[in-house]
Formats: C-alpha cells, structure tokens, sequence
C-alpha cells in the first residue's frame, strides 16, 4: 500500500472486492514474529537514503527494533555482519554509500545476516541500477519494491516515474515469480494490495491507507521494517516469507489505526507511528490476507 | 515569512499595517494553480540539503506534487530532464552533490524544465557561493532566498548569519529588481511580508507565522514548493511570477491556520502539514497580496 | 536519559530512589543560561549525522537557538570560527564530513569557540574511533555520551552495540573522571540517570521517559542542546559545566512534560519540541539534580 493514491481509481486492475477472505485471525505466526522483536529488540543495520533515515529509524524504533545507520566503507562491513539484519535501499546512492553497500552486503551474506534489498527507482537511472544487479549477487533475502521497480530488476520493464510505480502490483506478479526464482529471495511488491511471492506461492495483503502514498519514506521504512520481522522470524520460528507477510500487514494495520484519526498526512505519518508501538494481535487480525 | 521571529520586533523597517489592502479574493490564477497541481501530481526533481529533505519531501506530497531526490553526477542530469521541474538548494553542498547541482541545472535548462535555486546562505562561504554564481548562468527562472541571500548573490552584500538574514526584505528590493534584469528570473524574497521581483513589478505577500522560523526548513520546503506551483502554472496557464506569488499565498495561509491549532513548533511543523493537504480558495482568500 | 528503555529494567545498578534528593528549585544558574539562550539566539555550528540533522535542528530552534549546519571542507572551519558554538556528532562519517570535522573543530579551538564532541558509537568501528582520539586533541569543551562510548573513548572498553549503550552509568564514571582530568573537558554521560563528571565534581540530574530511546537523536539532539547551553552560559556567567547541567535538566523537564501527553513514540517527540519551546523555571525546578 505505498502507491501513490490514483492507483486505487483503477479497480478492474486489482481482484474485485468480494474475493478478499477477511480473516479474523492474524496471519500465522505474526502475532510470535511481533512478540520476538519486542523482547528481542534485534540491531538492524540500515543502509539507506537521506530522504527517509530519520523517519526509517522511528519505524523500527516503534516498533521495538534498535536501528542503526553504518554507511561508511570499512565500517559497513564489520558492522553488518555483527547485525541481526541489514537493510540496503538504494535511494539516494552516493559515490561512498555505493561502495559500502556493496561492502555490507557482501559480509551480510558471508555471515549469515538476512537482508532486503529496496531497489528505490531502478530501471533507467544508471548508478542505481547497476548497484542493485551487483547486489542480487549477494543473495539478498527479501527484495521490496512498487511495481514497476520489481519488474526492471527482473529484467522485464523501463521502471516507473521517480519513486511512484506506474504499473500494478497484479501486472508485477510474473517478473517478481521469476525474480524469486532466480534469486530465491521472498519478493514483496507494494501496492494498494500488496503481494508477497515466495518462489511459487503468493500472499496478498490488503488494509492499509492511501495517506501512506502522501508521506515520504512510506515504502522505504517498510523495507526496513521487513529487516527487522525477519530477523525476529529467525527467533520465533517464522521462515523470511512468513515474516515479510507479518511486516505488511502490522503496517497496514498501524496505517488503518493512524488514518482514523489523521487530519492529514502530517498527524498521519505521527499517528503511524504511535500506532506501530501500541500495534496488538487484535489489530493484525483486521488485515485481510489472502 | 520565513526570517527569525525577531524580525518582527522591528516594525518601522516595514510597511505600515495601515498600507496593507487585505484582498477578499485569492491572487489571480492562484486557485487554478492550486487546482492543476493537485490534478497533474507534477514530478518535481530536488537536490536540497541533508536538513530539510524529509520536510521538503512531505511538503511537496502534503499539496500533491511528487516529489524526488536525485543527486548523484550521471543520473541528477538525466531525472532533471525528464522532470516537471528541478528545485536546487545549496544549504550543505558536498562535492558530489555540487556537480551533480550543475549537472542537472544544465539539464533543465536544455529541456526547457522550471527550476528553482534557493541559495543558502551565500555570501562569504565559499564553495556555495561560487556555485550559486555558476549556477546563474543556467538561467533560473526563480531565485527564493531572505533578504541576505538576494543581496549578497546580487552583488552588493555579505550574506547574513548562518542561515538567518541580517536584512530586511524592503532593503533588498534594490538587489532583487536588479538580480531579476539580469537573470530573467523571478526573485522572491522572504522574510515578515514576502517580496516577489519580476522585472521591474513587485507584489508583497503578507500573513503566515512567525513559528515558521522555529522550525527547519520553513524557507526551504517553500523553495520546493515554488518549483511545484511554476510546474502546475504551466499546466494552468499561470507565469512563473503569478505561479511564485500563488505559492507564497498558499504557504503563508497554511501556515496561518497551523498556527491557529499548534502548542508550538512540534505540533505547528505537523499540522503546517495537513493545512496543506486541505488547502482550499477560501484559504487563499485570507492572505493579504499587494 | 537516553539509553534503550529496558536499561530501567536493573535498578540496582542505580542509586535506589530514597537517595535522590528532590530539589525544589531549578539548578544553579540554570534559569540564567536558558533566559540567556533565548534572547541572544546563539548560532550552533553543528556538524552531525545524517539520521538526525533535522530534528537536532528543530530542538535547537525550539528552544531559541540558531543552528545551522555547515560539513564540507573550506567552509566548515571558517563558519565554525565565528559561530557562538560547534557540535560534532560522529553518527555516519562520511570522508568529507570527516575532514570537515577536523578542520572545524581546529578552528573553533583556535578562536576560542566553546565545542561538544559526540562520539557515537564508538569502540571497534574503525573511521569514527581513529577521528574521536584526532578530535581529543583540539580540546573539546564537552564530551556526551551513553556509558559504553565514554568507556570506549576513555580506553577501557570496547563500545555498545551500535548506538546503544551495554554499560549503565554509574560503571563509566571511573573512565568520564578519567576522561575529563587527561582532556580537561566536561564529560556527560546519558542514561536513565545523567552523569554530568566535571574534573572530579560529579552530578546527577535524574527525570526524562523511556520514550526518548524510542525515538531517534534523543541522545545527539541532546548533544546540540548542551552546545546551545555552554554558548549562552558565556553571555550568563555559568561554566561549562554548570550549563551542562542546566541542559541536561532543561531536556529531562521537557521530556517528562511530553511523556504526560504522548500516545507513543511519534506524538512524544512533537510533543517534545512544544515542550522545549514553552519551558520556564516551574519545570526545571521538578527534576532531581544531585
């Protein structure tokens, strides 16, 4: 649910409303991943772009995880690997950051650290671009992005226009399958539905609130927050799939419990927040997952 | 109305309160400016400083514009091409980011995008000054800057102090109508009543908070801001002059009703925000234009 | 005040409660120094990291500073020479910055400009630890930190993880005794009870909430804060000292204040700057200083 609010005026896109299952239970084992980051607190190494830092460090601290940001190389490295998991968006990728993504990503993988790959804006963008081929050599364990930024890694797409998706998270389905496949990352596409793909096996997540689309950072802090699910999976006993599948739809429930009360998309982004710390088995159990 | 709140305690060096003719309409084009914004969503390319990119970015996405950062050298040209319009804010101007600020100006200009140069604090500083000069000769087509700003990339002043001006706005209408006939581009000057200089016409916006000088990024965000509103004017029909004016307006009455509500710049800066995202005519209406 | 949350969770590795004196006036002095900021608005040259820029900025102008933040070469210097005050944070040290850093901080010394060195997490990461001992050499006025980083810079221990602490206060005055008789500096150690360690005087200011381990820049905006302080505590006639422990106390007030309001994270730290911007004697006078 991180597109920009239009996307939603195209229904006939998107399964039509009766086919969504409500279920009145959580999605299984989101309840233990949520408890296992709150009593674990893991360390997520964010390697991420100047836009969204400081509202990606809140999420996580919301929610319970401990954020930290280690852009420099011969720092990014070390500190990686003494992570629970890291975090690479490839937003705004300077010269440095480049080379100590590559650095971080590379001792994630050596080390045993999971780690989500954000592929903010790829396709025709050149550093960006390359940096996030060079990255899935890595092996990376989730990669999040809109639509259009999912199907230009996968090979098959010119990319959206900036940061917004001009494609459908449904249109998305085959390039992230094939993703998947190639990479045997979990691949999770945003979108008014969201759509998580684990080799074969597809899991929408509904909920959410088209204010996400009017609060910048909104899809990168929900990279990060994936990080951190999967690194609580670990402990919880959730594989990565199951624990994307947790992130998405805590968010989307925090983001459905903050547009209740927002005015507007300032007291939104602050709502989400104060919604992510007090988030409960109750509140995921609103979001249909199907 | 973007100077410290001490600016205020001055009042011979303004006109006199009597002088003001509170307009019961909005500026002219203003509301369609307003209106073609919200419907184009414009993308609106930003290289701005590590400060403010987080409420510039949501500034932009309050009112409708879509914003993007990019400013690494080989993709800031490019994304700026291919843009509705390009704001460049010097306030902390790394060495990439400084080429990557002539890449993508010479770009816009090229392609015949909008663009924006908000000069921080230059005067004395030597890397951003040299810069915002080099940057004059790709034909901005508006200059947003405090009274210290505009005299001293005029020519005929030091700069002010940090980021705050040592200036009146009446005291820099000289260097503005100057720097406008040399440039072409409009100047707006912000400070207790904006000046907006084009050519040899200026008008002068009013209202506003003084509490958006206790916050960061007050002036920058309307930088970015400016860059949008010039992007929907050509949509609408609306100059660079009459779409800077408009801008101005819309910020001064969003930032009138924050303040009707905020305990203090927290709770200003968030609901500065949401006035935003409901900005209507009637809003427009109450903000004095001369 | 600015450790991770379950740091509260081992009261005994503090002075049990009944040992806390409630003083029923603000600090020495303390009045003085925040009347002081507020009318003479000291400029804050800050230079710190790229997560929490934009709200050490906005605690800074809350409270009546002007910061600004000037970190690339050939500019960093010069600016910091005719601030009232620097910060150096060492949260991402980018080469640039890093430079920046040396070249300000040798600036500042020279002019005789009062300076405060945060030095984040350091220990094993490499950058930061070599330009925390590089920046011991020119003198810092104040050096704040959580207990593992002071530890860690005064040669004793190996750093937290990331950026919190794994050392409780009390454990680390040893090495911030150690640390302010070598370098002559002022040393404040942050945690659920601060420990300001001026030579061999050391004191305690108690208050403050969890919830600024819940938010991001808790500790470095604080850091900013005591910049901001030592500055106006020259025009005042407090010592660096004794405005360290005005701000300390300052910050706890406003955080307690907050704390009585907020929903969570995200409304705590609104509610925060509002907090900061209304602060008067009544409030410093309710934290415990020892």
């Amino acid at each position: 649910m991180t597109q920009r609010a239009h996307a939603n005026t195209h229904p006939n896109d998107r399964p039509a409303e009766p086919s969504i299952l409500r279920v009145p239970a959580p999605p299984p084992g989101a309840v233990e991943v949520l408890e296992s980051l709150r009593s674990t607190g893991p360390l997520v190494a964010c390697i991420t772009n100047a836009v969204v830092t400081n509202f990606t460090a809140n999420v996580l601290l919301a929610v319970g995880a401990a954020p930290a940001m280690v852009d420099v190389t011969g720092e990014a490295g070390p500190f990686a690997a003494g992570a629970c998991a890291l975090l690479i968006n490839l937003g705004t990728p300077q010269p440095e950051q480049r080379s100590a993504a590559v650095e971080a990503a590379t001792a994630a993988r050596a080390a045993g650290v999971p780690w989500v790959l954000d592929p903010v804006a790829v396709g025709t963008l050149v550093h960006r671009t390359a940096l996030a081929h060079r990255l899935l050599d890595e092996a990376p364990t989730v990669i999040r992005g809109n639509a259009s930024e999912i199907i230009a890694l996968a090979g098959s797409g010119a990319g959206g226009r900036g940061v917004d998706s001009a494609d459908d998270v449904e249109a998305a389905l085959d390039a992230a399958r094939s993703l998947s496949e190639r990479t045997g990352a979990v691949i999770a596409v945003s979108g008014p539905m969201d759509a998580i793909v684990d080799g074969a096996r597809v899991t929408r997540v509904g909920g959410g609130s088209a204010l996400l689309t009017r609060v910048t950072g909104g899809g990168c802090a929900l990279g990060a927050l994936v990080a951190g699910f999967v690194a609580a999976g670990r402990a919880s006993g959730a594989d990565a799939g199951a624990a994307t599948v947790a992130c998405h739809a805590a968010y989307s429930a925090a983001a459905e419990i903050a547009a209740e009360t927002a005015a507007g998309p300032g007291s939104f982004r602050i709502a989400l927040l104060d919604a992510l710390y007090a988030l409960d088995a109750d509140d995921l159990a609103r979001i249909p997952v199907i």
